[in-house]
């Protein structure tokens, strides 16, 4: 066991109708607000009127138009002009995780004089931050319960996730309803993203009993709720629990103690949206198995066979790679079976410019260090594999 | 699932060695300490003077002889005694749970102008505490990541457990080398603790297929590693992980959203431990099988089925009423197996009393509201066949 140092401060109000929290929340923090937005969905679920219904207290600046896979250009350049211009006291996220991560983004840059870009890609940390606000309407990333970000630079093909202890949200306002409306595609890649978030925590040289039942709990939870939420857009218990699983993804909360896996698939993957523009979770659960496939060995072999046999429920007198193998394909399968398209090929990306990439990865993603270590050539293969 | 609103601040540094943290970690918060700690032990492992030679650069007043079920009088009122006469900036517990909980009634009571037990007994409520930091020496309560505490009043038998905000350590600094001495008892005790903590959020009405997970992985850690540490009380790995499981029992984590259970168990081994003065841990393992065996019906029943089947593995194509039996008697053996004695004779506690406990329970606990609500009879039926 590894020692650690650990801390999230983010307070989760959770449930049905928990937005009324939200004056009470806000008036604390300060009265100059940044009401950050991605492509218009909180208005058609009306959540945007009561936002600013709740606030008519508060003064509101607005950014809109954030995208998928958040651009430096001109998202958090917007931003970071708006707070500085204005004065902004908090920043108030209302969408998924690509809006709160480009929050995050405008928070650090808004206290920052020098180039934001310096904070995103480790060059400079910042010593401050405005204070953050989420209304979540996507169960996905974690970035709600986190200190982390992803941001993308188009023109250098950079997708750069970084952490700070300043950029945990102050509050979370969970409400699972406002994901009633969330595509069948998006729920799917969101439960994909979840379940790899937890995978990559789970595949790892040195876990305990405790963390590797945390892992697994999740991802059973994940599958079971997913496939319920599929079924039934407005199955609240179904998407509560998604949106509780998926809160815990990436603070760490997990693994603590386990040693450091390298997050193989999202360095990856990372690299794919960056280059294609591709939704994130798809990216993820369609490398993912090739990944598995890829590092299975004599090694490894354990991690899978406790993953097949406690997530999956594969009989554990079989042969080890025999358990391994279906494991692996049970993790392909039920990707498959929630919609999710399973070859890069399916989603715009060709043979042209694997190489590229996979250089751009080995130079970047420090993979070379992961549970199993990855070369340019492995990384290569692997994306290969995907097509 | 349940609406929830949830924060756990409180920094975790864990590991060997972390005692290094503790100036760095002071620095910011104050110069005046109040040292706590309990009956010397910390003197013969050696932390106490480790505490002091590195924190050479403060000013530090102590409290020591804390006991196990804390009292009010005189530990409480002594502490908040020093802390108002020297203007005490923190308080710095080293010890156990019982350290830790009368450290935080001292840490509101310094703060508060009226009797401090108007605090303990929700007469009224803190508007704020002295910042405390802990180094913990024994896996059990999950006092070092919660904001509660346990008081006992020997007068009046009462032992109060009661919850405030402002109680949540600021740093928790966690060492798995210093529960190596704790003895087998205690050690036992602890993990009896700790299971039960568990079991309090597991056994409800409504629960997510997430928080089961959670718990389950929890209980399984700590039989395991409970196990582990009785064999070798030197064994790293098994020490460390059981101080991790003990910090997750009451701070709400293994059971967001789940309904309230109202902690049954809990509620009738306080009034054994304010009578009797026994060890808190022994007395939850005498009485949590004897309280499952008296709730069990038609409308528990399904809990009990999957406690048996994910925790100790029964087989699962039984009558559902013989896996429960059998799951209540794996717990009564766990406990057994770890040494602890089952009978609420071998700790000293007769017939005698048992009305007046029963009483006195009912009265004070709520749990006519619990998941399997318990009249005054049901009450003294529990502690009778503990006997």
């Amino acid at each position: 066991m590894q020692n650690f140092d650990y801390q999230t401060p983010t307070r989760l109000i959770f449930g049905e109708g928990v937005i009324s929290n939200l004056p009470d929340v806000m008036k604390p923090i300060g009265r100059k607000i940044l009401l950050t937005y991605g492509g218009g969905s909180i208005k058609k679920i009306g959540l945007y009127d009561k936002v600013k219904e709740l606030l008519t207290d508060f003064d509101i600046y607005e950014l809109s138009d954030i995208q998928p896979n958040p651009k430096y250009d001109p998202s958090v350049l917007d931003g970071v002009r708006i707070c500085k211009e204005n004065n902004i006291d908090v920043i108030l996220a209302v969408g998924g995780g690509s809006v709160l991560d480009c929050s995050k983004a405008i928070a650090a840059g808004a206290l920052y004089e020098g180039d934001t870009w310096d904070l995103i890609s480790g060059k400079a940390f910042a010593k401050a931050a405005l204070p953050i606000v989420d209304v979540l309407t996507l169960a996905a990333t974690g970035s709600e319960y986190d200190c982390g970000g992803v941001i993308s630079r188009t023109e250098t093909n950079d997708k750069i996730g970084y952490m700070d202890s300043h950029l945990f949200p102050v509050c979370s306002i969970l409400d699972p309803t406002y994901t009633f409306t969330v595509s069948k595609k998006q729920t799917a890649a969101g439960c994909a993203d979840a379940m790899n978030h937890v995978m990559e925590q789970y595949f790892t040289e040195d876990t305990t009993l405790l963390n590797d039942g945390f892992c697994e709990a999740e991802l059973k939870s994940l599958m079971y709720n997913t496939i319920a939420a599929l079924l039934d857009p407005n199955d609240y218990r179904a998407r509560a629990e998604l949106m509780l699983c998926c809160t815990y993804g990436c603070n760490g909360i997990l693994a603590l103690g386990n040693s450091p896996s390298g997050w193989p698939c999202h360095g990856i993957e990372h690299a794919l949206s960056a280059y294609y523009d591709i939704t994130h979770g798809e990216g993820l659960a369609i490398i993912t198995p090739r990944w598995m496939k890829h590092i299975l060995n004599d090694k490894t072999l354990p991690r899978f066979v406790k993953y097949g046999v406690n997530v999956f429920n594969i009989d554990d007198t079989l042969d080890e790679y025999e358990i391994a193998q279906r494991a692996i394909d049970e993790t392909y399968n039920f990707f498959e079976s929630i919609g999710i398209p399973m070859h890069l090929r399916d989603v715009g990306i060709d043979e042209s410019r694997i190489d590229e990439m996979a250089h751009h990865i080995a130079v970047n993603e420090g993979l070379e260090n992961a549970y199993a270590p990855l070369t340019e050539k492995d990384i290569a293969d692997i994306i290969r594999a995907s097509l």
